[in-house]
């Protein structure tokens, strides 16, 4: 029986509902942000976050900062690369398109490879083109982009950028991705992957967390320019992470221990099994979800199989059902769907995250009460009958 | 009686201790950052904000960002001022040096107007004469350095450049000063106030909390050079605020909930009675505590009484006296107090805090309890008989 109050599960692509263990954490009592107990606690947070990321180099840095996911965009637009320098940001919807925007603030020089269709992605023979007709500092990837649902593919892209423009970084938007879609930092040479608290790893908003690859971190310190930011400087920033997991306080600013506490408890609980088994789960509820849109008689927003994520699902909506009814009545049924974002499609879609405790804890029913609610809006909407 | 296990007392100059209601805050159900629950609390929080800061003009906007109080700085860096442009930093101490810092990184022409020595503050007829000699964009003040617990004098500072150059614009660094000092943003026009969560306002750490002036946003909006930074770019910021404030779901970056709902109980308790009575406790208990440093043969880094702080006393030890000797003493007692971090006397002093329900709940006993294990630590190391 969890401890928290009755209320509607939130099913929205993040935040998510975090397990009654992690909002406990959130209310531990007040310690030095410097003192031994909480420098311990950080220092584990740290090395934990190697370990979903699944790096084992030690030249791989992590950083936990307070921020937003977003804030993982300026760490990599003003630190990563120079002003000028030209990077190829494969755009697979509303967040793509947010990091691109972030790039051109620090003075990056911006392609966008924009896909062919919404709910679509950029293919390899295209980006490889690509990288053959211009020198990239480095690339984004949008691993999930949480507007689309559309699932980029990390392994043969890296693949193909090592054989093409083995000097590009490989920079990777994971905040929609990290914890419920398989990512090999190492294994598939990836410099940076940025990510949020609030989504699968399950942990209350407001830590943006990133890794990122020596060669990377050698880029930052072999920069020309100065890093473009103060707050998000990476240069500010290593001496203290590094610090943290050795065990030493260190001070550039405050970091939030209630925060840190709740992402301690949330790694814990998510590093207690192979990682893989997290993956395999996310997927199988995925595809009962994805089974039961079809048989609702309803489409995704991404249209191919391979395309489509594992910790949620776009759904496009009959004609005759409207967004800004069927979101009340399930609401009013205890579920809590997001509406849609991309700005193309932005009425015509609904977005159900699956990720997290909701699909890994087998006491809680909230993923079948939700394709219940779905399927009852739609009744009393008229669609089905 | 708290509901908190028992802990040793963090009497540090923030993180401070918090409210059990406060910390149960922490730990909210996970809920949408767009849903109406959510937005009419961070609108209600909006509101209580302008109160904290004495502002009923309506020109006057409220950030609350998910970052650390340092944020702050990168957002007055990064919107207020234009690269070229010139700033008179006022120097107290480590927290102006950062400051400083943190406007050059983007671009400012930053001229520092150093305090005459450690523990004093740069004068009027001084600052008087550096607005007379050159042109400034803007002119920082740090309200209190949290390194030597100086308090700057901000109404005579105020009145004294809108008459000397009333162009410039007022920007005051309130991190250890908001909610414990006096603070009259309309009257004493001032153009921003930076503050973070987890000091006198008494939330756990997090949040970059600010108020900019109708003049500061209207710099910004009139800006020619683009906004230096994204995550902290007031442009993206505005109309999210604004929205939310007026209880319309809003989004550019997710917002904590968790964190938000804190601040949002921590300003209800910080408005339940008048401000005039908060920082008159808060004097009070400055004066008992900085009365006791003296009484144990102890003197301030802070010289003369009017530039002491209510929320903090920085205390130099005897020569006899180790700080790494006395800190883990005090900390055996219950007490944590911070050690010293101003780069010209960082061994020589501690810093005690007291702010907040330390000061403002009377059932607390830790303010006293951590004068009796001063003395008797001092006792402990052979200074005190």
């Amino acid at each position: 029986m969890s401890s928290q109050p009755p209320h509607a599960a939130l099913l929205i692509p993040g935040p998510i509902e975090f397990d009654d263990a992690v909002l406990q954490s959130m209310g531990h009592y007040s310690e030095s942000h410097v003192g031994p107990a909480f420098v311990a606690v950080f220092g584990e947070t740290l090395a934990m976050t190697r370990k979903l990321f699944q790096t084992t180099d030690p030249a791989s840095q992590p950083f936990i900062l307070s921020g937003s996911g977003t804030l993982g965009w300026d760490l990599v637009a003003a630190n990563i690369v120079e002003p000028g320098e030209a990077v190829l940001v494969l755009n697979t919807g509303y967040f793509s398109d947010g990091f691109a925007d972030c790039l051109r603030v620090y003075g990056a020089d911006v392609t966008s490879l924009t896909a062919p269709a919404v709910g679509a992605r950029p293919q390899l023979p295209e980006i490889e083109a690509a990288l053959k007709a211009k020198k990239y500092k480095a690339l984004t990837v949008t691993h999930v982009d949480t507007s689309t649902a559309v699932l980029s593919e990390l392994k043969d892209l890296s693949a193909m950028i090592k054989r093409t423009s083995p000097e590009t970084l490989i920079i990777v938007d994971g905040v929609c991705s990290v914890a419920c879609e398989e990512i090999q930092f190492d294994a598939w040479s990836l410099d940076a992957v940025i990510t949020a608290s609030q989504k699968a790893i399950g942990c209350p908003a407001g830590l943006s967390i990133s890794m990122f690859s020596g060669r990377a971190i050698e880029t930052v310190k072999a920069r020309k320019a100065p890093v473009g930011s103060y707050f998000a400087s990476m240069k500010n920033w290593l001496p203290i992470m590094q610090n943290y997991e050795n065990k030493k306080p260190s001070y550039f600013a405050t970091p939030s221990p209630q925060l840190i506490r709740a992402l301690h408890t949330a790694l814990t609980q998510v590093l207690a099994k192979p990682l893989s088994e997290r993956f395999a789960r996310h997927k199988e509820v995925s595809d009962k979800v994805k089974a039961a849109v079809a048989r609702l008689g309803l489409k995704q927003v991404a249209g191919k199989e391979e395309d489509q994520a594992h910790g949620m699902t776009a759904i496009y909506l009959p004609d005759s059902v409207k967004a800004t009814e069927l979101l009340p009545i399930l609401s009013k049924a205890g579920i809590v769907f997001a509406g849609g974002i991309h700005k193309e499609i932005q009425p015509k879609y609904i977005r159900f995250g699956h990720m997290g405790v909701s699909v890994m804890d087998p006491s809680r029913p909230e993923i079948y009460n939700a394709i219940k609610a779905l399927e009852a809006g739609l009744v009393q909407l008229g669609f089905l009958v």
